[in-house]
């Protein structure tokens, strides 16, 4: 089936205490942003594509990919006020069946592995979403600030690529934004579909602060 | 008031991949507990510290403290099975009025400023555990292995030190131990105190894996 990458880059880099927004940050030299990319291509040069990015940020990408010499075709959409109507846009250019992939644009170092598992994994089942344990005691905050205690094995973190039918993720963005929609998934399982999980790697991490840059840095150093 | 901290260093290290318990493996040189202990000495050289550590690692650490001419003053009890025994091994020690900290060996991080605020928040308050917000998704996971989307800004991930008026940890640790007794809050919850959160550091991590020690390393060089 064809496959297809939602790569989702709306970030304002806000939180990074930095003008750059985040996924224009380098890492090892290159752009975060290129990395997630190469990521896909590397992976499966067939994938096609599509990136949103804000409109006042499409220049300043441009002119990155011309000083990196960075040629993976990729179709750029404008990405949106939220995460939902960047997803929404993207998914406008895509008129055929298939498999989507939507991916953060911060999330550079997912491997082979896990794009095989997630796409191969959402052809036969409908859905495929990365999930890691969480290994910190969690506590539940109530709305008059207390908190008690959960157990955290029975939570799980939720990491991207979340990976679709075409035809349940078009479906599912059918549905007018509501503020719960926190991902994909949460997106698609209100439509009624299943939501199927793999086991994701603490390595695919979503940079997002000073500190996930920390981490980055140390990780391509690997 | 008289401070106390017990240090739980219980862990075997199988999660790692290694034969060397995690707490001793060194991070830029030193091993990890002798780096968390110095964290809580170069805090307050007034602090008594009773160090948990399984009977059959005692000789290992004693050399250890030899090689690196390691000298702050420690009571060492001997590790239980569980994290709770450990801690209640450690509590047999402290016959005194007082703030007790309780603190993962393998978090080095911890830094003054977190130190200063969860020992004077418990001393007001009777309790201080530090938590951070959850930055990824979530999903709670059901019995028949379901998963539904959560709200991640109901939820918090919990540091330590937990800190608690030694008043309220020893009425606590009376009850027998039950499964769901994850940290040390959840102890002292059950048995109807309140337990105030502070605002915890990302950087404060726990170190239980090969992705924790390449973290570790990276912020050692920050």
């Amino acid at each position: 089936m064809k496959k297809y990458a939602i790569i989702v880059a709306g970030g304002k880099g806000l939180r990074m205490g930095n003008e750059i927004p985040k996924q224009f940050i380098p890492i090892g030299g290159v752009p975060i942003l290129m990395r997630t990319i190469h990521a896909f291509y590397h992976f499966d040069a067939d994938i096609t594509i599509i990136l949103a990015l804000p409109a006042d940020q499409q220049q300043y990408w441009y002119s990155l990919c011309r000083e990196h010499h960075f040629e993976i075709p990729v179709t750029i959409v404008n990405g949106g006020e939220t995460r939902y109507q960047s997803v929404k846009n993207a998914l406008a250019e895509i008129n055929t069946d298939g498999i989507i992939a939507v991916h953060d644009g911060v999330r550079p170092f997912i491997s082979k592995n896990i794009l095989a598992l997630a796409y191969s994994t959402a052809t036969e089942k409908g859905s495929a979403i990365p999930v890691i344990p969480i290994t910190d005691s969690i506590r539940k905050i109530s709305i008059d600030e207390t908190s008690f205690a959960c157990n955290r094995s029975d939570y799980c973190l939720v990491q991207t690529p979340q990976v679709f039918k075409a035809e349940w993720l078009r479906q599912a963005y059918s549905t007018p934004f509501r503020p719960d929609f926190t991902d994909d998934a949460s997106v698609v399982e209100q439509h009624g579909f299943n939501i199927f999980t793999i086991n994701g790697q603490r390595e695919n991490i979503k940079i997002t602060t000073p500190f996930d840059l920390i981490i980055a840095e140390a990780l391509l150093k690997q």
